[in-house]
């Protein structure tokens, strides 16, 4: 049997849903004559073939019957979604099969549809067909992706703008920049030899700041101020997406473990389920000002003969050298010893210093210690405040513009595009600025366009496709 | 805030999928207005309202506006499948809402119509309302999360037989059978003494097996008939459903590891993702011709010194003692030791003995030893055969009537009152034979009816409605 490609019509089914108990399971399926392949399964084929688009029918998934004439065998009631293209997600004919949840019901169902004709779908199919049909450009796919695995609801809402278009449409206008610059410039390439020599002499001028050698550089300038954004909005956008470390250090007794578990109780809005690995130190999630937050707990930090507490030091330093930022607790009872003073001195780490059990002991005058208490709460809303924003510095991000929420790019396969545009459009004013021969600017330009245009999909190799949608989810 | 409580009509909403990494989830709400709710968080309120039942609608879900001019945050792209009661599952108006996958787009989504006006379902309260408004009988309701929790395909057929009504038509049959007698009986009793009188005189002749003192008798011999094959049908469901308990056992070499391995691998249909506990022992869930069995792999079993073999043959001991059936195995290649025919001559379960190396050794002549061969997989078509036979054997299963597929039930509820429905018949029965007057038995016949009709719901009180639906799950 020949494997499966991207790129058929072929009829395909996948689960939509995870498998699990629960109320319902969902069973995607598209891709050329599916309902009339899930006519033969349904115990009401007529009613099947002849349902418009965007309607429901209610019936039972049957055994594929050999054609004799006892009654098929019922696998399970269901109701179908039935999608007529082009007005469906694939922009092909489908249709979602809701039937009971469980394990048994589903993957009896889907039996049912692979005798029918189905066969299963690829990952990302369903989004590869949509796109290839004209549905959805390449960003919006990916978001598609990023929704799924979105950790907060910051998270999820950064990725649904790009669902919605953000991103395509910050793209196409840059796009838009540069193909006016190359029309121009290539405008230019047309005239006589005079006339290009004439530009050339213009361009000396350029260097000076003035509308230079390249003719349009204006559009050119504003594209490039454009993609330096995008370029500095991915570590935000990951950060919302990915989350980062955050690792609780201190002596023994500073009260880590206190801090840690308030920091979880006071905020469990985390969505995601990431599976527990095993480890030696204790970690959680949490959210904290909507940023998903790896919070670690580690072995108090102190000069140590024990053999088992050096262990559990040294893994700590480990912990500490991956974190993105480190809370270090002050045991304010004690007051700041030696070893905070060495700690604090030598970070080379986003750090905010706590003085923790505030309660007790207040903070020496002018200390830039922040005070908190485990015991009675009290400073810790500042303590994410200043947590969010030094992640979110960390990161890049500027202050956001009253009113205009940038567009951001949110893939590693983005940014990469967006990083050679930058460097080719750079290139290309370079040459310009200084002096070369435009035909030498106008291929950079090219590059440009051409990278923009692959983020998203206008132009793309089969190849680059496969690997993309490959990565995503089966049903999706 | 007051408690909900089952039976209210407010517009509910409960997520219907497993939330984690999946192309979508699903939401579904019920309840009046319900659409109504739903169209203040939709993108596009008035083709929501407009909408007919069984019809689809694209567009977005949004954060509740407070009626502000901005726009309202645009929370995930969904589907919005509309129902319109009677003519849906819970017979009210409501609606799925298919959004993306993961688990932040749901909870986004979920805040959204909690913020709209829905409260969160309880558990079954869709089923519930279906039952209220005279969708669905219990026993149908039931088989919801019977097909939900099935492991084999064969525990989904028999509870899918249950959801199209195969159990629901014969407690409804012997149900009539059941007032025919009654009615019969008290017309009886409405006739004057004389002829209440001569009744009972033919009641002496009904102990001789002819048409008894119980007028209707026949009806009532049909009803008994059918609640005993009712009655018997509980284990074997129970056995399709929650499967049984095999142990391999035998001498150390014997090659249980094989034997287990290969069972494991010739069968993976199960279904089950019981999340495996920590044991001493290894196990596995397999299915033996549709019958789902938990399948454990035990020490060697011979007197040893050594404390830690001690304690694992004890604890083999002990899983012995709770299997449904034991395949012991007899190494061939040394044939049937002391130990062997010790632990053969004194079995208390079920038990297939098996030659083990039968590819090195065969068994001895006139064996009733089963021969099978890890190595080459001989004998195992047999052994699974031999296995499903032993096991349903054990659950009372009798040859299954050729083409008739008996109803058969499916919960420890419905068990309950069958029996007692059983016992209330049998009681009339034996009055009738003793030749005690009407009025004594009439009373236990319509306990019998009322045992019946608390099975399919028409005879039931509200508490043990909340225990039964409470004990579904959310969405259902």
């Amino acid at each position: 049997m020949d494997r499966p490609v991207y790129g058929d019509t072929d009829p395909v089914a996948a689960f939509a849903t995870p498998l699990g108990i629960s109320a319902l399971a969902v069973i995607r399926t598209s891709g050329g004559e599916s309902v009339a392949l899930l006519s033969r399964v349904f115990s009401r084929p007529e009613k099947l073939l002849a349902a418009r688009g965007n309607t429901v029918v209610h019936g039972w998934i049957t055994a594929c019957s050999g054609g004799g004439g006892s009654p098929a065998e019922k696998i399970d009631e269901v109701l179908v979604s039935v999608y007529r293209g082009p007005a469906s997600y694939t922009g092909e004919d489908g249709a979602d099969i809701s039937c009971h949840g469980g394990i048994a019901a589903a993957k009896g169902v889907m039996a049912a549809l692979k005798a029918a004709g189905f066969r299963e779908a690829l990952p990302g199919e369903f989004s590869f067909r949509a796109f290839m049909n004209g549905k959805i450009d390449l960003t919006r796919c990916e978001s598609v992706m990023e929704i799924v695995s979105a950790k907060t609801s910051l998270g999820r809402e950064h990725a649904a703008r790009r669902l919605s278009g953000s991103l395509e449409r910050e793209i196409r206008r840059i796009n838009a920049l540069l193909v006016e610059t190359l029309a121009a410039a290539e405008l230019c390439l047309d005239y006589s030899e005079d006339e290009a020599g004439a530009a050339r002499a213009d361009g000396g001028a350029a260097a000076d700041g003035a509308e230079g050698a390249l003719p349009g550089r204006r559009f050119a300038e504003d594209a490039l101020e454009r993609l330096r954004g995008l370029a500095a909005s991915y570590r935000r956008e990951r950060l919302y997406a990915e989350g980062a470390l955050v690792v609780i250090a201190g002596r023994p007794n500073a009260g880590k473990s206190s801090v840690f578990n308030l920091l979880l109780r006071e905020d469990r809005s985390i969505v995601t389920d990431v599976p527990g690995t095993t480890r030696d130190w204790i970690e959680d999630w949490v959210s904290l000002e909507g940023i998903p937050v790896r919070l670690a707990d580690t072995a108090g930090l102190r000069d140590s003969e024990d053999p088992v507490e050096k262990l559990g030091i040294s893994r700590s330093r480990e912990l500490l050298g991956e974190a993105d930022l480190v809370l270090y607790l002050v045991d304010g009872s004690a007051g700041i010893t030696g070893e905070d003073r060495d700690f604090l001195g030598s970070a080379q780490k986003p750090l905010i210093p706590l003085w923790n059990k505030a309660d007790i002991a207040l903070p020496p005058p002018g200390s830039r210690l922040l005070a908190v208490s485990a015991k009675t709460g009290e400073g810790f809303g500042k303590l994410a405040e200043a947590a969010a924003a030094a992640l979110e510095k960390a990161a890049g991000e500027t202050a956001p513009e009253a009113g205009r929420l940038s567009a951001g790019i949110g893939t590693a396969r983005q940014k990469e595009l967006v990083d050679a545009a930058l460097a080719s459009l750079e290139e290309a004013l370079a040459l310009a600025d200084r002096g070369e021969p435009l035909d030498l600017a106008a291929p950079a330009l090219r590059e440009a366009v051409n990278a923009l245009g692959e983020i998203t999909g206008e132009v793309a190799t089969a190849d680059i496709l496969e690997v993309m949608f490959s990565r995503f989810c089966v049903g999706k």
